[in-house]
């Protein structure tokens, strides 16, 4: 589990690129501490695995000489939203405060996947601004040292800051000293498909930062975090043990144990569609009928992600792609951590 | 709250019939007992409401001048399947015993609604049996003398001993004494509409007998058996006080409770198909942004009810039966308990 992310040196020149992956949880959280307020760390540990073809690029320029104005945000080519604008500030003005820095910067950041596809661009996004940022500013780089950034942007993006799987076990953020994320496994020990079908670009009506308040709301959340803990160790040990038929099914209970406690907060969060449910009986027949090695897991939206064993990836992706309602299917595979760019383009 | 059932006195012939009308959970309970083996005892109470329309008539013969052969069973004009016989059976026996008879009997039983329609035929079925075989007996026919005999037949039998809205608190079944089923309100205190959305025909791979057993391996059953009480006592005033705001709000977050206890069962159990979640998102989408008075409940299959108040059923019946997938929609309204037969014939 070599680190062969992140071999370059910081840039010093008030300027630099990255480029991350986003990644898939296989056990996600739901819920975050309502102390201290605003903080949002998680109730529970989660594991994802980072994606190689789903990439945010973003180049992170401070401008000392310019006027004091305010840090500015292009997202894939266009000026970004309010809110994307501010949680990046968030993230700067740490870095400022780090390097002694007063200089407002200029941000540019574009993702290869289209957004609203069950794809997480916010774990992308500020895993990739960590970097570009901390490196531009003359910061220390390793992803140890980019986790508290990428964390005031996005919770997951802290995943996304190792390559291949990787654990964020929020109990370790207690303790200061302790690193709350790492990685199980490199991308290279256990190559998995991570096939996103896409049934709906709509955004969802309730954000995940509001729903992981209403968490508290479900009478299931108590027994949710201590079945997502037992779960958090079966799967890292899945992963290890490349033992691919544990990790469907303790993935699977684990993305219908989160809805369950979603449909049961108050209100009721619904956020499976009609097709949503007919990829999961897809999955589950094509599984446990066919034996095709495959199951499905679902974040706070109706796309479902189908994970495979890359042998069995083109029957899924046929028998996925044939079912009324399913608009796209991605393809994803397993990805390395975040990298410097010598000049701004793809991470691959 | 006047009992206008079984105003009939029972037949002292050897022979008699009566009809009784399926009921549909608002409060449902999953999950039985399982001390003692095989009795079945739900773990949390249930409030239904019966059903009018979808009715089975059934008729009792015992033939004491027959030879000392087993008993029979037609069902819908054919022979009845050997596990029905049997649950059949076991109801004779105990009335044979309480009534000192060894004479068999001869079963015809139909439903006037089709079968594997989400509709209970074990419900109605079984509360017309211990009527019919009690009446045909010369034994004691009040709805409180027929609990025992409906249970032994199926759970939610006993619930259709009353007509309009029954509350079956299964933890006063602990008191021999106690009547643990009752009738908060009569069929003419509240008419309601439940409009069923047939969405499948097809037989549940996993039947309700199984997995009441199952539900013993969620992670959320204890805190599901807290949720239903509650919801039981909120159902309850709702009935009491014709508030259908408050009734539509406990009964969908009790569905989803208990859908989220079988889907993180072990196996997981997903009685839900595309269909489902069309009809369910449809009736919220009518509710809340329509302010069309109607809710969803879902039973151990993929079948939606839909509960309306009367002037709204048009609409909402209009609205579901366009929605792509809804084979039939079935049209039912709060009906009264079961009733002997003078002849053969449909309820009303």
């Amino acid at each position: 589990m070599e680190d062969r992310s992140l071999s370059r040196e910081p840039s010093p020149g008030f300027s630099a690129a990255a480029c991350a992956g986003s990644n898939i949880a296989f056990v996600k959280y739901w819920g975050v501490r309502k102390e201290p307020p605003g903080a949002g760390m998680p109730l529970n540990p989660s594991i994802s695995m980072t994606l190689r073809e789903a990439v945010t690029t973003t180049r992170v320029t401070f401008r000392p000489d310019s006027l004091p104005e305010r840090d500015t945000l292009v997202l894939n080519e266009r000026p970004g939203p309010p809110e994307a604008l501010a949680r990046v500030t968030r993230v700067l003005d740490e870095v400022r405060r780090r390097a002694s820095l007063r200089a407002p910067a200029r941000v540019m950041s574009s993702n290869n996947f289209p957004t609203s596809t069950g794809v997480a661009s916010s774990a992308s996004g500020f895993a990739a601004l960590a970097l570009a940022a901390a490196a531009a500013a003359g910061l220390p780089c390793a992803p140890q040292d980019l986790v508290d950034l990428a964390l005031m942007g996005s919770g997951s993006a802290c995943r996304s800051l190792y390559g291949g799987y990787v654990l964020w076990d929020a109990s370790f953020g207690q303790e200061p000293e302790a690193n709350p994320v790492r990685q199980i496994a490199a991308e290279d020990d256990w190559p998995l498909v991570d096939l996103v079908a896409v049934v709906s670009r709509e955004a969802k009506k309730v954000p995940s930062s509001q729903g992981h308040l209403l968490a508290w709301t479900s009478p299931f959340l108590e027994a949710r975090l201590s079945q997502a803990r037992t779960a958090a160790r079966i799967v890292e040990k899945a992963i290890l043990d490349r033992d691919f038929e544990t990790l469907c099914q303790a993935m699977e209970a684990e993305a219908l144990s989160m809805h369950a406690v979603m449909m049961t907060s108050k209100p009721a969060l619904l956020y499976w569609l009609p097709e949503t449910v007919a990829v999961m009986q897809k999955v589950r027949s094509l599984r446990e009928q066919g034996g095709v090695p495959c199951a499905f897991t679902i974040d706070a939206g109706p796309n479902v992600h189908v994970i495979a064993l890359p042998e069995a990836a083109p029957e899924v992706r046929r028998e996925i792609e044939a079912l009324p309602g399913v608009e796209e299917v991605l393809f994803c595979t397993t990805g390395g951590g975040p990298r410097l760019l010598e000049a701004d383009g793809p991470c691959d």
